[in-house]
């Protein structure tokens, strides 16, 4: 079979992506079969090799595209001062996870299903996303707003308390996001020790 | 085949929940056959039967067993001040939780997996949980220790950092349990608007 090119491919490859991302969230990484993926998206099983060599591949270009987007679009550039910067690392957290149930479900669930280079690749990202909370709790620290035993401690406290938003916010809820992003950095501010304006 | 009765199923059924609690972590619930259950007890795939209708009831009897066991160490007598009693629940659930990896990652994870009532009673069971823990919450706000604003938040909030230790945490690593216990609960004590001694 001819490798598909242009417009096709362009158009295509996303779709494939799209489609893993939906039955790897829905059954998990190991029940969905290559076939399953391009029935959903409605190709031969033999064509989904034009766009990706394997689901391994497919699994780790999901989750280094997370990533990657995760890290671009967080601002870790250090303008402003510590407490500002967490607030602002705050709702950026909250805003980008809830945008992106299944991309996050999957980052969490099935780290265990990549192969241990592409296990390191990911967690590499993930260790330079918490390194970007650490220096803010870190700056805070050393400017005497935050109190802060263990910077590493309180980074992946934070990060596991925020990411907990995704198992229960749903759009049209109880309360609005704008409203979930408040009470959190109420808490989180607090929980870094910084003072909680009254 | 004859139902086997007695002794022998009283040895062979805590080793199918563990073989499938075991598989289940790894693999993933939907990737796992009662084949594989079997063979990784050591007995034949029709024998399994002797012990669970399907799979479906051996992760249902595992996420039960995880929540009732969850329900009925954590101490919800209401015994003791709002600061004490949120003090030893944050204990008891890192303690918990860190002891069962593989129940946590499971009751967490495969919670897709469950038939609807199953997934309701499920539900139910953890509901009862954070019920406790927001009572704790509401009796603190009630005496005027704990800034709450909104205590099902809140109760959420404290849940997902205190489980996400599970996800980093190794015995023999950097942090001992105690101290981890203790820098959760000053992060946790800050949180909630109480004040931490120096």
């Amino acid at each position: 079979m001819a490798r598909t090119t242009g417009s096709h491919a362009d158009i295509t490859g996303p779709r494939v992506r799209q489609a893993a991302l939906r039955l790897f969230a829905q059954k998990g990484y190991a029940a969905v079969s290559m076939r399953a993926i391009a029935a959903e998206v409605g190709v031969q099983a033999g064509a989904l090799y034009n766009y990706t060599p394997d689901k391994q591949s497919l699994l780790f270009d999901l989750m280094r595209g997370h990533m990657t987007e995760l890290l671009s679009e967080a601002d870790f550039s250090g303008a402003g001062n510590p407490l500002d910067r967490l607030r602002r690392f705050v709702e950026f957290h909250i805003r980008f996870h809830a945008d992106r149930p299944d991309e996050v479900f999957i980052a969490y669930m099935e780290l265990r299903n990549l192969d241990p280079a592409n296990f390191a690749e990911i967690e590499a990202l993930r260790r330079r996303y918490e390194d970007g909370l650490e220096a803010i709790l870190k700056d805070g620290a050393r400017d005497g707003v935050f109190a802060v035993e263990d910077s590493k401690i309180m980074t992946l406290a934070i990060i596991a308390m925020l990411t907990g938003v995704n198992t229960w916010f749903r759009t049209g809820g109880r309360l609005s996001l704008d409203q979930v992003v408040g009470q959190y950095w109420d808490m989180v501010r607090r929980a870094v020790g910084a003072q909680v304006e009254r």
